[in-house]
């Protein structure tokens, strides 16, 4: 639990520790409390591939392509929530108003231009997440981009309006672009524990974060004699998100289960307060993968928030 | 039909399957049951190449300079829309009114710049296309460009501006910018299907796509490696746009009447929605232009949406 | 004639064939039937060389370093309209306020920069324009330069704000940049129909073009192999502006005035609507200029529209 | 007197042969009749130094860092104006308000970086003029910079909120950045001819010069070969200007007092209104500077417009 | 004193001297009367390393990770203020509202990119300072940047916000980019020295710097040739602040208490208003931390202002 990674400051006891107004409370209450694990915990199924690598991503389980699929999944699954853009809000999301609550994701872009100096622009307003009756805001913040300026401007107005609007936003933060790689790459421990306190100066309600790998070629001082464990290196970078809840990325697809399942376990005990898995989910057939969540619920019901 | 042409996940029964607010709805019903084929197909005249491409275009067939030209066939060959910009619409339209529905361009370029980081200004508002009494706002954009930092903020206000005032929203979806060039260029069926998958993203309405060739040199995985042929690949990118419904392109044009036919059999085929024939009509005299147009309303007959 | 010089389309029977705002029709009206030839043509006086090319162009003629000089001979030599900035209209219209109509251009450079990326920034507003009583705003747009985005998106709202006040819009339409120099440079026929079409397609009421030369090295095709003679080529890019009307530009100072008025002639027999003579007026002294003006009239007498 | 040196065109009969509005003219009658000389001439103080160039300037005369100094020669020395930032007014005016004009300069920028593309970013608004009492709003412009395009745009709105709110409008016309460079430098007849139309094209009411050199060294056509004396180069530049009055420079410090004195005379001669002394003035001991004012009062006085 | 260290001008007797609004007189009351040492001294806690340097800075104590331990250490040791940004603000300050009074720091920026062309982007407003109870708006201008243009603009908006409050503006003063490496870097006193002017032209209420150091390599005239002692080098600076309170920087840890407390009193003799110490405060354990500010209280008790 977060509470117990957390041995050197305050304990964030979830919503009851934090000043928020109305609006969020009510919107993560729903989330937390009311879809999903609903013991303070998050499952959430993000479908953003199709913008950021195209159809590519869904070759492997043809039905996926069809985004029906996975508001079916979301909802026969029990996620607390799903994460996807307007395009598919509007078109997709009908039958599923009120049965799936909906992060709607503001910003995002192709992967067809380099990456060197990555920025994710928006297509979408936080009043269209009000019109749309999202529960959360959903942003990519690119790290260290060589157009943080843009970024930072950007970033600005939507964190003002979801303070306006009462709209918990989530913040995809990622490491991205030449600074990053000339320092270590985005997976490192530097790199990510520098993404989760950047999330928290910049007033994220929650984050997506990607669990730190070991690699130290590159990377500043003192994490490049850092000696940690895959454990410890995950609980350091909860604790440097603060009260900024924590949700931790799936990846690519693993097709053992019980891989799987212990990646949840060890999430959940690094501290997070849950795991965004979109194609370790909606790549397996659609029972299996109802299965493989009611297996996640098991986990995250022994980690009450 | 595209139902049948989608066997993967759920039908789009056209307007009744949508999520439409009353002002799309109304516009939708006008150029897709009472202008054109009214079946629920659409045949869409467009006339934008006189500011992409110069009067060039128009020297094969002279009295098609006259934008006037263009007004007459829609009319006559009972076009279901017309694709124009502002300046064309105001001096030209007049006694059109009516008479012709108006898909207005809100964007476009000359092609005398450079391309590489092709970006598509633009040069009207929804609010002109409101005033103007269109039945839709047509928007290119160009998916991968260096610059869709640019492209995606410009056409975020575009979409909004469209559910603000309920109007339907056509995309020019067209993968373009070196980007694309370096991996196998604008036509392969990755470019093509990852631009069906972006307009649907982005929350278009309709999208304009070109047919997928089969060249695969420099394109990613797992495109380089499939073998489908021409049909299944057209079939693909129209399953890709999802609830989007897909014009095909008419492209350059092509002499023989029965090869035009030909190609809109097999976009019907496909699944698509509509095609949108340009220099195909226009560049034809007069009366076999209308001709032509009245066999391709017996083809779409067929397909009823 | 324009009606004769366009075989191909509809004639436009100037204003009462044109869908136009009341607005714009009473200040058309005003500069093509009350002031200067009074017959549906017009002759322009412009006064913008001294921000474009310095006081240089003034050297010849000391006197008309002063812009009382050109608004002298403006109301003297009976021109349709002045055509200058808000800096000079300001501070030496007074007046003649009501005496000469004004064309307010308003955007603008220096030439001291490299012409390469040329773009033409706006300086004053259409609302200046309304409050001075202007009776149409001016705007130099450079077709095709590599800075043609924000040139579009600066037009766009130029344009929406004529449409919004009712104020006629004047296109300097000028090709300009490194797309157009690769392509055979900006005098070519190439490069003045496309400024012309460009004009029509972006919504000019009226568009000052450049008498297109007969070279054709590094021009594309279809114009590389064209071979028309001067008369031919000027009727051509009349018709490419269709119902934008046309106004040829004077261009440098030419000492010998039959010269000047068979270029005049030339001018109306392609179908212009009429002429913007600067330095060939306003360079000469005012007594010279004044009888010059006074023939020009008599041939544009031969041309109503 | 500018009048002399104007035969070519109408006398400035100054305020009364303009069209003024009422604001306008009653900040500039304040700054013209009832401060300084007070006979329709200018001495203006500025203090942008420390901005523009740093403490540097100071060294000389160190009282002269506190900008209480400036004030109290303002006041002791019977300026028409103190021109100077934002910050500084606001913090050292308090007990000067209404005993010395103020022309708020509303640019302006260190001279760390390079020069070569030079910009002159806003740091106040003329709201903050207005707020501040001030009678007049100044503007640097970089004449000919290769951000022409930024500087034009950001001006046109400083010169509108100058006409909505009557405050006149000063414009420090510079010429400068690499295309100046490449065409003799700042400081010839060619760049202060060209500075002084661009001021008076633009809307300026008043303009501040530089005294032309009499290099010819790179300098375009005519002015590779004009030959004139310092005296007609001055009243060139005064003329060119037009109804924009002209105050020169004072440039670096000149120990002389003599020559100083010589200067003023041979400027008022030239037709400026007035002279804008900084360096010349507050490097000088207190008392000093105030008996140098005092004899430029009796040169000024012979000059009334 | 700053008074006495000002022998050339006019002594800021502080808030008595200055024209202030009843906003910003009413905060700044506050923080420099009623909280810290109470006697017109300032002794700022600030935390902006978590966003600037990253969890690095951290490392040495690793409570101070949880931004709680700063916002309890700034009551326990009576500071005047604590100067963060709005994520931790609106997650940290609960408990503390009304008992820690707030500097917000508005912009920022990760280190990971180059440093070359710095700008520090806006990431909160005016607005938000105000909402939040913040007795200040801090923000980072880098004086000299390559970007100083877009610096400046943004500077303006939040100046002018500041103004609209009321609320009082803290600028950190940062020489920074390219220009100032070519000139002898950031530490320097020609440096600092225009840093502090910068301030106060730009209108700032009061300016964080750093104390200058004594290297002249690469250094402008007449800075190259001064051979001044610490003391009147930092005198200098603070001089050149004028009317703009300065508040000197801690740097980085320095172990020794008696050496943080000899730098307190040299700062405090030098004429500043105060110290902004974080890492030499936070780094500490934080019984430490409070004894050493008690110290540092006394120090600053003989140095009312």
């Amino acid at each position: 639990m977060k509470r117990n990674a957390q041995p050197l400051g305050h304990a964030p006891s979830l919503l009851s520790g934090l000043s928020l107004s109305h609006g969020k409370r009510t919107r993560l209450h729903r989330m937390l409390y009311r879809h999903g694990p609903a013991n303070g915990t998050l499952l959430v199924l993000p479908l953003d591939q199709g913008l950021e690598h195209g159809p590519t991503d869904f070759f492997p389980n043809p039905p996926a392509l069809d985004p029906d699929y996975q508001f079916r999944l979301a909802e026969a699954g029990g996620f607390s929530a799903i994460a996807l853009g307007v395009g598919l809000a509007e078109k997709y999301m009908g039958e599923y108003c009120g049965r799936v609550p909906l992060i709607l994701k503001l910003n995002g872009k192709t992967n067809i231009p380099d990456d060197g100096d990555a920025t994710s622009p928006l297509f979408a307003s936080v009043e269209d997440a009000v019109r749309l009756g999202a529960d959360a805001a959903g942003y990519t913040f690119y790290v260290g981009s060589p157009r943080q300026h843009d970024e930072l401007r950007q970033f600005e107005k939507v964190r003002q309006d979801c303070e306006r609007f009462g709209m918990p936003l989530v913040v995809w933060s990622y490491p991205r672009g030449a600074g990053i790689d000339a320092k270590g790459g985005k997976n490192t421990l530097f790199a990510q524990d520098y993404a989760a306190r950047v999330a928290l100066e910049l007033g994220a309600d929650l984050v997506k974060l990607h669990e730190p790998d070991d690699s130290v070629a590159g990377v500043p001082a003192p994490y490049d004699s850092l000696k940690e464990d895959a454990a410890t290196r995950s609980a350091r970078v909860v604790r440097s998100a603060g009260r900024t809840m924590v949700l931790f990325s799936g990846g690519v697809k693993d097709d053992d289960d019980a891989a799987v399942l212990r990646k949840v376990e060890f999430y959940m005990q690094a501290g997070a307060t849950g795991v965004m898995f979109g194609r370790n989910m909606w790549l397996r057939p659609f029972d299996q993968a109802v299965a493989l969540t009611r297996a996640v619920h098991e986990i995250m019901a022994r980690y009450p928030r």
